[in-house]
């Protein structure tokens, strides 16, 4: 019976030899009948206290492994395969195992998502596109059709890269708005939350520096932290990034990637001006950081002039560009893409590969379908005038709110109002009162990596028809006009600690 | 203008002062104009060389950010937003900043995938369903119909946890393989491979190490090394995983996790006898080891009797279980399901929320009504019949192969003959030989965390008809006698060597 002790081990000695005992049971070295040394002896033989074997004989018993009787010393019990007693059984240690794990943030999108399951009053909390709008009974004809005429490959595996035909597409739509890319550029994932994440495991170590914008959106955020990425704000303005602060930024630091969302931001519904974009572009090449320009509200312009993406204007290749088919076909069907440089396109095929290996066949061919059957423009138009018609309600609807106090500017695209709350307001109050009266909204907390969020609110008007945006507002600014009429949490506390006079 | 500089840094002098003057620049400190001071002051200040500075100057004129002239010195460049000239082009340095991510090991996978995508040759290389086995008609109806009724909700957002009423069908689809779950237990997630990466980021960190089976799935084993972990590789024979080594590991190793597929192993076909089903559920509870169960072929026996599976002998609680749709219903949908202790199942869906938010609604409705309306027992039914006969035929088509010294063992269930080759055969030239004739099968390879694999070879019987797997082994047989009647590339080495006489 040959035990070897490592007396530098943090294991304790007496778990080593039970351990080791136990091996020897279970791999046959010790049958059921062999008697085990005597305690004194194994101790002397091991040069440990006696009570060290002791206390392993103890464990190896406990486990039903060894019985002991006077005068046969220690024997090997015969195997029991029966369910272990309800007594005997120790609960595995699951959050000691997984308190090593990276620890995700908040689960705030998820609730977020699970709100939406509900049908409890208004939503103006998520950024979700018009049920109404999603093309239904075009995606019902197109998919009936395809499962009757292609049949199972469409329910097999695809590409890890993407259905070829969809890449093409992609590549076709991605011209419209300014990036000449060839297929073989584009990276079909399922959904733009997986660009997201692929992108940080492609390109990010644990305690590496992002530049994300102050604010900007909270699952791109969640998503670098949970890689191990620290987070630096860049502060904006109506026109997004400012670059002084920028440059500032990225000549003190030495980030691996810029973080942005120029069109139509969520949540500020900023867009970056030109010469902005010029200047980010710059600076980034100057600096050598790659830019994730992450674009979902692409097309979704009601009213002034579309500028040209990031991508469009990169003449440097460090531009990654992902957007998606969720905010104006089907969230639920997952399908987003990156385009970036055939170098980086493997790299992260090679993670997908790992991650999920390929995204539905399925929604993948119908989405194709759809489009190359020109149903993407006609719909693009429709979702556009219902977006453009709910924004206007709730910006009419807003107006009642500038008497007290609260301040925003009406976005050209995208699905947000993001509004300055007045001073002081207790946001966490104000939710609370929002939800007993049947709304819920975004609080701008989550979507600052660093401090700034209280003061804000963002209030999405994609996702409810007019009317309920407008009762929605009316609540939400009843909501607000009774939280700033009471005393703010910390007077009350003052008043708390205060004798009564 | 204050130039601070970092003499410990690994950024040369020059570029410092250089980026920050860009900065300054972008910032708007230094307008267009200004005149930056003269070289030799500037040195002289910042206790550098002239040389130093002229090389920072001359950075920031290749930038077109200043220009220098006799006698007006050096001035910022009036803003320049013009496409940059293609000269100047500096195409970003991505392979370096690649270079820090996990490097994913070979892309098998993917590749085999592709081969799936052509139409050449016979395919024993993939362990994909029969396409004829999918019950395309009967969820295009279903389809059809949720669409029409459901419609919109179809194509929204769902819970990250999974569609409400699918974890309940998996619940109670469990129930036949013995495991008691309540539906908070089950985590819907993107296809399994999606679990195996979900299960390896709140599990593992890099350096971890993990416990496998000799020979294992090259896809769970790709996952655990993309996670950064160490495999160990457990010697197994035809009734699975050798207690005695196990044991033998546990006692010398600390690993965060036991990977192992009991039933009808990917790739041997291997079942795990049910006495080594409770040894191996001792020693992980005994040395504190989680294990992952995976059992994408649970429900696929042709013969003999069924097993309960480990999460259904578990007592301790230690064992997470993994299966999936794909191998049955339609492996493109990407479903399939994670069961563990809900503490597990919390953190699993912290992570899956940043991996892509939730699995595709429209494909977990499709398969929970598929399953309430009670098609999946005669679906099973069905392809069991389909597979026991493609198995059989492989089987008596193999036997050709005995007198080459090809062995292997007929599984009672499964998509795979995993098969031993004579001694001596060049694997490589094997599979380009059988590639040339217009077969593919997987080389034993790839499915060994270490040494071992050169010797076998997989044949998948699931994906091809019947008179294809008797004519693809055929084709593979003859390969094989050519490789075999060859000389060995060492022995040809040696010839080459050897003088003439």
């Amino acid at each position: 019976m040959e035990i070897v002790l490592d007396r530098r081990s943090a294991t304790p000695l007496y778990l080593q030899i039970s351990r080791r005992i136990t091996a020897l049971i279970h791999g046959g070295a010790l049958p059921p009948g062999f008697r085990l040394p005597p305690e004194r002896r194994l101790a002397a033989a091991l040069s440990v206290n006696r009570s060290t074997v002791l206390a392993a004989y103890r464990e190896l018993k406990a486990d039903g492994l060894v019985d002991a009787h006077v005068g046969q010393g220690t024997t090997v019990q015969p195997r029991r395969f029966e369910p272990l007693e309800i007594g005997s059984v120790q609960s595995f240690p699951w959050s000691q195992a997984l308190a090593r794990a990276p620890q995700p943030q908040d689960p705030l999108v998820r609730d977020l998502l699970e709100l939406t399951e509900r049908d409890e009053g208004i939503s103006l909390g998520v950024g979700l596109p018009a049920p109404e709008t999603l093309p239904v009974e075009t995606l019902r004809t197109i998919t009936d059709r395809l499962l009757g005429e292609v049949g199972a490959p469409l329910l097999m595996h695809s590409p890890t890269e993407g259905h070829s035909p969809l890449r093409e597409t992609i590549a076709a739509v991605l011209a419209a708005r300014g990036i000449v890319c060839s297929p073989s550029e584009v990276l079909v994932v399922t959904g733009s939350q997986q660009g997201l994440d692929l992108v940080a495991r492609v390109l990010l170590s644990p305690g590496d520096e992002v530049l994300v914008e102050a604010p900007s959106y909270f699952g791109g955020m969640q998503t670098f932290r949970a890689a191990g990425a620290r987070l630096l704000s860049v502060p904006t303005d109506h026109e997004g990034m400012r670059p002084d602060a920028l440059a500032a930024l990225l000549e003190r630091h030495r980030p691996k990637l810029i973080y942005t969302l120029p069109t139509f931001q969520n949540p500020s519904g900023a867009v970056l001006s030109l010469e902005r974009r010029h200047r980010l572009l710059e600076l980034a090449a100057r600096f050598s950081v790659p830019i994730l320009e992450d674009d979902p509200y692409a097309e979704l312009r009601y009213d002034g002039t579309s500028l040209p993406t990031l991508a469009a204007l990169d003449r440097h290749g460090h531009v990654l560009y992902l957007s998606t088919f969720s905010k104006l076909l089907a969230p639920g069907l997952r399908v987003g893409f990156v385009v970036a440089p055939r170098l980086v396109i493997r790299r992260l095929v090679l993670a997908k590969q790992i991650v999920d290996l390929h995204t539905n066949t399925l929604a993948q061919v119908v989405i194709d379908r759809f489009i190359r059957d020109g149903h993407y423009g006609p719909h693009l138009e429709r979702a556009r005038a219902v977006y453009a018609a709910r924004r206007d309600a709730m910006h009419e609807a807003l107006q009642a709110g500038t008497a007290l106090g609260v301040t925003w500017r009406k976005p050209e695209g995208g699905f947000y109002h993001w509004c300055r709350l007045p001073d002081g307001v207790d946001q966490s109050r104000l939710l609370a009162r929002a939800a007993a009266a049947g709304v819920s909204y975004l609080p701008g907390q989550p979507c600052f990596a660093e401090e700034g969020g209280a003061a804000f609110a963002r209030l999405a008007f994609s996702y409810a028809p007019a009317p309920h945006l407008r009762e929605g507002i009316s609540r939400f600014l009843t909501a607000l006009r009774e939280v700033a009429a009471e005393p703010a949490a910390a007077e009350r506390d003052r008043n708390g600690t205060r004798p009564l006079v």
